[in-house]
């Protein structure tokens, strides 16, 4: 048993005083009571805010970013850099994944990431066959999330067909491909390996409609639910023009449209993107309670284009944000940026309450609290009773958010965040960041740094 | 004298190995010699880069940065944060914003900014008149960038109206408000109290059409001319369409294309933001040689709208990066945005190089080098004689930059940047920043505190 005492917190009610956190030793809150004493509890040095779930991440496209911000001879796109990544992603064995993996998850701790949905493609060896143990690369960002000490939703990625209308997939997807069985056998044996894992869930990501056919979209969803029926199930959709265009030309239908037709779409799915989508499409998805997957520094790096924020949120949409490619990993950057993206869009200011008056730095870190939980299906995003102690000590001398409380120190810290006002961070009732240092950071920025040595020196 | 050894730089040549650089007791570069070797030189601890100059700050705004993101009964926008603003700054005294443009000043340092462009409008005291001292604000500001050791270019703002056609100025703009040839005068004052200051320039800034009716502009122009022939001259310019609108109707013409016809606009010009142009202001504003001072951070704040960069630099205009408002103060976030931006508006990837095959951050760092310090009018930007000792040294460790070298560390800076990546700031050949830390960081932040504890104790 732990026991903490904010002067302030955040709750699911708003912000409260002398809050009183504890903690059993599993790592679950136990009770919140406000207007309570300190006695004996360890004092928090600032206010206390749930820590942010971060749904969308391939872990080991952090050891490429700013490896693609290149022109070349031809025009550059989400397609050009989708062969770079697969030129660099032929190259790695489990042993980097793990190293690259742990540097990111530790450094999404500092920045406020409490947990993460590892969408998880990458599965076998060079050759495209299957590890000896056909986990191994699933078994590396499990022990790197344990390394740095984020919790995780691991999402094995269906992954069949180079496109729409069964493609047969490419070389550089052979690492990637498996049969829906197998894929499903996987999972079952994870779970089964890390049945005691407090900080750790599996879900289902069939990567996308023009990766994955319809009957194997059925059958794998339908096997997961079998497995656990409230499984998370994710998927990649309309991120690009030319997705919506061939899906059209496949199926007569848009992606989102299609999706919500054939599929059982509900509040355990995550659409991750859903940038193109008519006004019918947007109101279907909020209707359908299922997240939007949005990220946004992603989406600006690739030129996706805008996700339609204020009409989804409008509609009472449900959503989270991702840091997907890491290029940056802020969760500042990327919710003051999906709202900057509609401010230039509508020449308006405060967009994200639509319409209702108050903070728009609370409204956005609290839609994102409670889109990401509940796109990674876990008890988190919040300072409650059965939800894990995952939060953020706020750094209340830091020039930032000095004199500012409440919603205004959220304000500040989505949209004036300069260098780090975060503190302390905990996950699952541990301490993994202190006074803005992780705990091991020193060791994981060293297997890190032999990683990308060891990447360099091989051959292309 | 003082000798650095920098293993690699960024010179205007390109990257330079084994660069000896030498530095005069007055901070200015002497000679810069490729392939030397260490003898005696304090060796630098990774690249070398130029600082980079942010050629547009209202410095005061920082204490404000997050008090206007809440939404309200009515729309939001440009207009009611202005408002805001004007509350603020009815409340500030010199030492209260001496304070705060200190703690800006050492974050912009920290964050790889080494020379300021300060568009300073708040001259008077609490009921419009002028303090016994006239310049008493100025000296504030001049003070600030002095204790955190930043280069500044100082630029008095000649205000007189509330609107095209010569409105009145309102009570909230009385603090501002001037005239031409007092504004002249205390600019010839300043430059003789700190005619040895070899980090600090000044120049004039007309506020904006709006608030400078076309006589004074002139006037003002024509009197700085005769104070110092080259001295930049800042305006803001078609930064929202109902500027642009009000405009048309008082001129029928637009801001810049109304600016470009009647000022004699060349290369000591800078023209802040200039959002909202034609295709052919855009190819004018370019042959010009005026510089576009571009704020993306503050323009996504505010929802300006979208700069066309792509078009202007296809036309091979000339910009530079400012953080206006100071809601983010961060090289690299200003830089991608300006580049995001683009991406999502056109769908396409790596677009600030017009074309032109190459690094897209280490184009964007260089051509915010190059204009910024041509706004600022100032010797700064380069690693060459006759510069000034701006310089950043990069951190080849921090994970971020780890294994890349060249322009590939400029397109991890730029795009890839987590945490700082900047390790150490000189400036006119003094150390300001080592290993992260400002030397003078605790000192100022204090002051700040202050200051801010001051403000909101104060009557509203």
């Amino acid at each position: 048993m732990k026991t903490l005492f904010a002067e302030t917190a955040l709750t699911a009610a708003g912000w409260a005083r002398d809050l009183r956190i504890v903690i059993d030793d599993a790592g679950d809150i136990v009770s919140c009571e406000a207007g309570a004493a300190p006695d004996g509890a360890e004092s928090l040095a600032g206010p206390a805010i749930p820590g942010m779930p971060n749904l969308h991440s391939h872990a080991f496209q952090r050891a490429m970013a700013g490896l693609t911000e290149r022109a070349s001879d031809r025009a550059d796109s989400f397609w050009t850099w989708r062969e770079t990544m697969y030129r660099f992603v032929a190259r790695l064995e489990p042993e980097d994944v793990e190293a690259i993996a742990a540097q990111l998850y530790l450094e999404m701790l500092k920045a406020g990431y409490t947990a993460v949905g590892e969408f998880h493609y990458l599965h076998h060896g060079r050759d495209g066959r299957p590890y000896a143990d056909r986990c191994a690369m699933s078994e590396a960002v499990i022990a790197a999330a344990a390394r740095a000490g984020i919790g995780m939703t691991l999402l094995p990625v269906l992954y069949q067909a180079g496109g729409f209308g069964g493609a047969p997939a490419g070389p550089g997807q052979r690492r990637f491909v498996s049969a829906t069985d197998d894929l499903l056998a996987s999972i079952g044996e994870l779970r089964r390996r890390h049945a005691g894992s407090r900080n750790l869930r599996f879900g289902l990501a069939p990567h996308s409609l023009r990766a994955v056919p319809p009957e194997a979209l059925a059958a794998a969803v339908a096997g997961m639910r079998a497995i656990d029926a409230a499984a998370p199930i994710h998927i990649h959709i309309a991120e690009q023009i030319r997705e919506v265009e061939e899906c059209l030309a496949w199926s007569g239908r848009r992606p989102v449209e299609w999706l919500l037709d054939h599929a059982d779409v509900d509040a355990s799915w995550c659409l991750v993107h859903a940038t193109h989508m008519t006004a019918e499409e947007t109101r279907r998805l909020a209707r359908s309670r299922a997240i939007a997957g949005l990220c946004p520094t992603t989406e600006g790096n690739l030129g996706d284009g805008f996700f339609p924020f204020a009409e989804f949120a409008a509609a009472d949409g449900r959503w989270g944000i991702g840091s997907d490619s890491h290029i940056s990993v802020s969760p500042p950057e990327e919710l003051r940026w999906l709202e900057y993206g509609q401010r230039l869009l509508k020449r308006q200011r405060n967009l994200a309450t639509a319409g209702a008056p108050g903070s728009i730095g609370a409204a956005l870190w609290r839609g994102a609290l409670e889109g990401g939980a509940a796109a990674l299906g876990r008890r988190i995003g919040g300072l409650a009773p059965g939800c894990r102690a995952d939060l953020l000590v706020l750094d209340a001398a830091a020039p930032a958010l000095y004199g500012r409380s409440g919603d205004l120190a959220l304000d500040s810290l989505v949209f004036a965040g300069i260098g780090s006002a975060i503190r302390d961070v905990m996950v699952g009732g541990n301490w993994v960041v202190r006074e803005g240092h992780h705990i091991a950071e020193d060791r994981i920025a060293a297997a890190y740094r032999r990683a990308i040595a060891r990447l360099s020196g091989g051959e292309e």
